[in-house]
């Protein structure tokens, strides 16, 4: 089952890694702490939707950038699950 | 400030509307509360990925559905947002 908090965690450090950021410059300049940010790029955490914006706004990203990316990965995924369905 | 839990929630209720059914009759196929549903569908609960998930199959969707008619959301917010702060 592909999860929303996955996928959205795994853009958002995309966006960070490609930035050549670190945890803990991002976390500072979105004002949540480093575990928080970490375990939410990790998909292990829901993100609220507030802090969720505060991150983007850290990264320079409007929150629908992140929305495309996830969207694409989801579909990417759901793709694969269908594939393995078509192929059962 | 848009929030992805209001264009989440507008999105569910949109899909459900046009379906015609109830509240009661997509939480309990969902196997979430009634009141739940609706916190959700208000914008007023962050659903958890899982119960997300649940509440996309039950109307019949794939949660990527759901992501593109939300990132459409934000994406018309977001210009709404630039265009005001454009012309002051």
């Amino acid at each position: 089952m592909v999860l929303l908090r996955h996928a959205v965690g795994q853009s958002l450090r995309a966006a960070r890694t490609s930035q050549s950021r670190t945890l803990r410059e991002v976390a500072r300049e979105a004002r949540v702490s480093l575990g928080y940010l970490s375990e939410v790029e990790r998909g292990q955490k829901e993100a609220s939707s507030e802090l969720l914006n505060a991150i983007c706004t850290a990264l320079g990203l409007a929150l629908s950038d992140v929305m495309v990316d996830v969207t694409n990965e989801l579909k990417s995924r759901e793709t694969v699950t269908l594939t393995v369905v078509d192929a059962a």
